[in-house]
């Protein structure tokens, strides 16, 4: 196995694949980086518990030549040494692999060698059904992820609450998380007719948010009995599925309310940021929300020995009962309200014991649900 | 007690002054900040067990008014919740006090009431002889302390090794800092001509360099017995100094070198960087330089079971013996090759088990010390 690869393309892939790879895997091949020698292209490989990426780098990229496979080939060798080198290496690489197994990167004036794995010794990648797969631009499948994973368990007692449920239906794509204490929901059209659901751990959709971030690329899903894969032009990010059965959202998410408020998204997200200082430190982070006089809303915390903080803000517009007291986790009311990106956003009250809904003005796309605190 | 005060000037003194104070004090006064309102200014006053930091706000700063004393007073707050509370009030700030020492700090329509202590209760500030000081360009000071803080012992076993030793002296400021393995020493001629010696602990040496990093101010030395104090135009340091005798520095330079070579510093840097990539994992970061030729030297570490690196640079120059080997620890010289600003330097050898000296390249005011590693 030779290739000689130009220094900036092989980091960035080498980088990108090998910082989900655990040092600690449970086989020491776990701990390397497959790479691919072959006529057309160079393909590297990383994997942790949960999930698998794929980066392809092809001979040509814009016109210049990018890397020049000499010998084809295959190795796996460790992705924190390999790393390190890559980013500490000035120049053009030229890599080759020996019969034993021994690998020699040099650079310059600079050589290393380093001992790799035999290729035949690392897991094969998943089997994927490629006939049927599900595009989505990037951009939005992204924006609905940040809006619901925050709001999965951390908990591990029911583990398929610690992924996101997505759900294919009607045309329409639902991706859903909750702790259920509070819930996310974000939902788009989609463009083709499936009807599936599956739960992706959070830890991929961290991964895949970091992943594909800056890509205005069209995002390929494929999804199998065990597995999910995220494709676009250069990167397959495959990785496994929650098993269990996700709750039933819909009956979750009250339909009629007592109270809906109007108020401006980043007042409050300051307000109630404010009102959790004092009650982080005691109490589920309580923050008591009252109406007043049918036009203002008062933010407080019970305080402390140390102290307390209360405010008072206006309200931009209110339909129904003009009373209410509730109390909520306000470290769950700042998410929710930091994962909405509009101005004005509604908040439905059914009673001190029911959940809040949240919503932005006017749109159907997402929602938040968050359960009170019992005072 | 009671004033007005800009909202930035007060948040900006209390984070700067709040950020060295514990929140596990020994007492928990000591957690707190004391704030003086007088008739023409305010005093913030924030220490812990090394330091303390006072600072000033005029009631004018710029032709506007910036604090209006209503009624002078006194009290201990909380560090932590008063420096929560002011980085989260969007306004200007009213601050009273009552007589049994409760705060009630409010901005348009927010309030918050914190229990405050008895200024009575706060230890008094250092007595400091203000006849004599040394007038320095905090730029310069700044770049002394970090052309030596780094060299510090961060072993407690000689506590007096823990610290920078400011040594005054024939109208010069010597700053030194060792751990007995590596010495990093900066001089500068002064305006003033005194004879005094102090040992600095390094975590004052850290507050001093953020707290005035960005004046272009005089900083004015004061030193008493047991503490010396920084004093720019709105901010004094106070910090304890530490007690023992610091060893002897002239006898541990050597005057006289086998081997002197010029080199390029970032590529000698990025060099040694990468040879400590296999060090690190075994011993004392070890580096091993060979002269080749007399125009190459090879930097290379020993290697591990997974790997080895290696490399070859050339000199700029080289004068005396064109033979060596010898083995230094690469985390130091990393260090002191970052202190060191200079494109080109010189490293001065003595033999195999001497330490390296290095040195910018014509200038007097900087040199550096390492000790090598037994092979």
């Amino acid at each position: 196995m030779e290739f000689i690869i130009n220094h900036t393309a092989f980091k960035n892939a080498v980088l990108e694949v090998g910082k989900i790879v655990s040092e600690k895997a449970t086989l020491p091949i776990l701990s390397g980086i497959k790479i691919i020698a072959e006529k057309d292209n160079l393909t590297i490989i990383g994997s942790n518990s949960d999930l698998v990426i794929e980066k392809i780098i092809p001979t040509f990229s814009n016109g210049s030549k990018v890397v020049e496979v000499l010998q084809p080939g295959s190795i796996v060798i460790s992705a924190k040494y390999l790393s390190e080198i890559v980013k500490k290496l000035p120049n053009e690489i030229y890599f080759t692999v020996n019969e034993n197994n021994r690998v020699t990167i040099q650079s310059d004036n600079i050589s290393s060698r380093l001992n790799g794995f035999s290729a035949l010794e690392y897991p094969n990648l998943p089997l994927m059904d490629d006939t049927q797969y599900i595009p989505m631009a990037s951009k939005v499948l992204i924006e609905m992820l940040k809006q619901t994973v925050f709001a999965v368990s951390k908990n591990e007692t029911r583990p398929v609450l610690t992924g996101v449920y997505f759900h294919f239906s009607k045309g329409q794509l639902t991706c859903v998380a909750t702790n259920s204490i509070r819930l996310a929901l974000s939902k788009r059209v989609i463009n083709v007719r499936v009807n599936c659901s599956c739960v992706v751990p959070s830890h991929t959709i961290n991964e895949l948010s970091k992943l594909m971030n800056n890509t205005s690329e069209t995002i390929d899903i494929f999804i199998s009995d065990h597995y999910i894969m995220f494709e676009s032009t250069m990167t397959k990010l495959y990785s496994r599925i929650l098993v269990g059965t996700y709750p039933h959202i819909l009956r979750l998410i009250p339909q009629e309310f007592q109270t809906t408020i109007t108020m401006e998204r980043k007042q409050l997200l300051n307000g109630i940021d404010r009102a959790t200082l004092f009650s982080s430190v005691t109490n589920n982070n309580k923050v008591y929300l009252e109406l007043q006089e049918g036009s203002k809303i008062k933010i407080r915390s019970h305080g402390t020995e140390l102290g307390q903080i209360e405010e008072t803000q206006y309200l931009k517009g209110i339909q129904g009962e003009r009373e209410l007291s509730i109390a909520v986790d306000g470290g769950y009311l700042i998410e929710a309200l930091k994962a909405l990106k509009e101005d004005e956003i509604s908040l439905s009250f059914s009673g001190p014991m029911k959940p809040i809904l949240l919503k932005p003005i006017g749109l159907d796309d997402q929602l938040h649900l968050i359960s009170p605190v019992r005072t």
